[in-house]
């Protein structure tokens, strides 16, 4: 068993304590809402980080690629959401694939993505599962629920001989530009608000909607005080919460405490006398996520703490990255005390973008690697 | 031979033709400097990409990780330079990687490394090639060449048994924070003054300075402008001018024509009512590097082109990145135009994040993938 002080930098760390409390935390959330956990999978890409998630769970995963929907599909995973609206082009690769899987829910929000669907799942004689994707607000991608074209598309899509309405789903990504939980609150309740709403419509409209999907990680970080709950809602999938990171810490979905991944790096560079260090993570360690900007606080690529984890040092200030270099600001003594060689841990901005960026990421135990995980990769 | 058509989205394309006239254009210049060209190959990590580069030149290049120094040497790489400042853990790697090549040469700018290194040599019986690095102006890695401790450590370096002091080196990286040319040629010819100055200081003392390397493609890009040309540089390091990007044609480094590598992707959510489309290259695709923000201008995460590649489209604003999905805005009938499924080129910010992040380059002739090209990963 490899020790920490054993591992080459930079190395990205999941503590085994706080992944497993923050997966265990999620799924009894889901459980007490009376909604069924469908985690998505996109922050870590890996096998064994999923098969957590969903040891409370039904099974069911979300991914963002048609790489990891294979990636998963190999492990034995058989109910999966490509929660991106798919490109007409990869619907045969979407098709094969779903004939190893119990479910492969595709997403659509356009006539002639459904129209693509339908000729590809003809062609093959195959029947595709569809969710029909609604903007509740983020304004990202999605119909929008008002409009009566949406029920026209809702209606194709029943009536199409290939494809079957799995239900609406949305995503309250505008959560993410919420400043604390009060605002959450706002965004999460108009999430459910509106995709509940839209199903609604549908079915008085004669049109079957077995799921309705929501979540997000901050709105999910709020549900249990809506003061209706989750009513509505079948299904969530948040995906975030297994590792967290600054960003959910700013606008108060977590606290510091529940960040399961870190970065652990090498001061390469000690300057006391320009008041700088530089650490061996840079933007392909931490990505050039800048965090919460619309916060309005100075904008720094993570947090430094000591390697063995513990408090944030405030006086090392991450002000700048390169491809492989952090710059670290702070006074001439606090620069004195971290020469060359000391080894620091970093608490990233956003966990999705770091996981992504490692070929590996250790998951640790007591100051060990108890596992090596390896990420999904590519398309 | 795949065609474009069906090759699946996002993909990382080089056009060849730019790539070769780019590899050519500073191949000439460096002859036509009196320099020798050690490319940095960490804009591309792949095999085929740096072979062009050094046709021209005499074979050495630089790395960012030890990870990419191991990928290129397995391939017959002989003579390469890493140039970020070694942590101290990671030399014995280093010198298992150094007795494979004819030189394997590291960087050091602190007495700590410098002992270390010597250290570690000595206890494999191994002679370690070394550069000794100097801020120029940069103010992230490097000695301060004005230091009288600096002129010590050179001499403990020439004096230590098991190493050898290669030269000075300097990277005058904030050549990216210039706005034209005009901005890049005054930190050009600081770049060159002061590592020179540093080398001849070192002589004076009797301290033989083999090598004096600079480089950095802005500061490249107008070395034929400085009034007394490279003198007294030996050798320069440029990388990202095999690709280029948007910054650099954003700084005046080179045209937009100039830029090698884009992004193709497909319009996955067209939204004409809302003024908005969404593609499938996200932050995964492209990285969220913001591009040329000191220019004031509004930040943009690509411009994209039509799939064939041609002028930008100035109507498409790339305006925000999640990891798998890219929003545009524009005009609801510039929407109308580009349904859902339409193929787009994306210029990038930042060719070197992109690079990095694709599993998979593929260097495009005529319409057509020429080759697949696979970057290192990892450290």
């Amino acid at each position: 068993m490899i020790h920490l002080p054993d591992l080459q930098t930079p190395a990205a760390l999941v503590d085994d304590a706080v992944l497993r409390r923050n997966a265990r935390d999620m799924a009894r959330k889901a459980r007490s809402l009376g909604v069924r956990l469908r985690p998505h999978v996109k922050t870590h890409k890996c096998i064994e980080a999923a098969r957590i998630q969903v040891e409370d769970a039904f099974g069911g995963i979300t991914v963002s690629t048609l790489a990891e929907a294979r990636h998963f599909a190999r492990q034995g995973f058989r109910d999966i959401t490509y929660a991106v609206p798919i490109a007409p082009r990869r619907l045969p690769e979407a098709l094969e694939l779903a004939e190893q899987l119990e479910n492969l829910n595709l997403l659509v929000d356009s006539p002639i993505a459904v129209r693509a669907a339908e000729d590809a799942a003809a062609a093959r004689s195959q029947h595709l599962s569809i969710f029909l994707k609604v903007d509740c607000g983020y304004h990202r991608a999605g119909v929008d629920p008002r409009d009566p074209a949406s029920i026209e598309l809702a209606r194709t899509l029943v009536e199409a001989p290939h494809l079957g309405l799995r239900g609406v789903l949305s995503h309250g990504g505008h959560s993410y530009d919420c400043r604390n939980r009060e605002e959450i609150l706002v965004v999460a309740e108009q999430e459910r608000r509106e995709t509940v709403a839209f199903a609604e419509t549908l079915r008085r409209e004669g049109i079957p909607v077995p799921e309705v999907s929501i979540g997000s990680t901050p709105t999910m970080a709020v549900a249990e005080d809506l003061s209706g709950g989750l009513q509505g809602i079948t299904e969530v999938r948040p995906g975030n919460y297994l590792f967290f990171d600054l960003f959910q810490a700013s606008i108060g979905s977590c606290s510091l405490e529940d960040v399961a991944l870190t970065v652990l790096t090498t001061v390469v560079g000690c300057y006391p006398e320009r008041g700088t260090l530089v650490v061996d993570a840079g933007a392909l360690a931490l990505s050039k996520d800048p965090g919460a900007v619309h916060l309005g606080t100075p904008v720094l690529f993570g947090r430094l703490t000591l390697a063995e984890g513990g408090a944030v040092l405030p006086e090392l200030e991450l002000i700048s990255l390169s491809q492989e270099h952090g710059k670290i600001q702070c006074s001439e003594q606090a620069a004195r005390r971290f020469p060359v060689g000391t080894r620091l841990r970093i608490l990233p901005n956003h966990a999705c973008m770091v996981a992504a960026h490692f070929p590996e990421i250790h998951l640790v135990r007591e100051e060990r690697v108890a596992e090596t995980w390896k990420p999904a990769r590519g398309w």
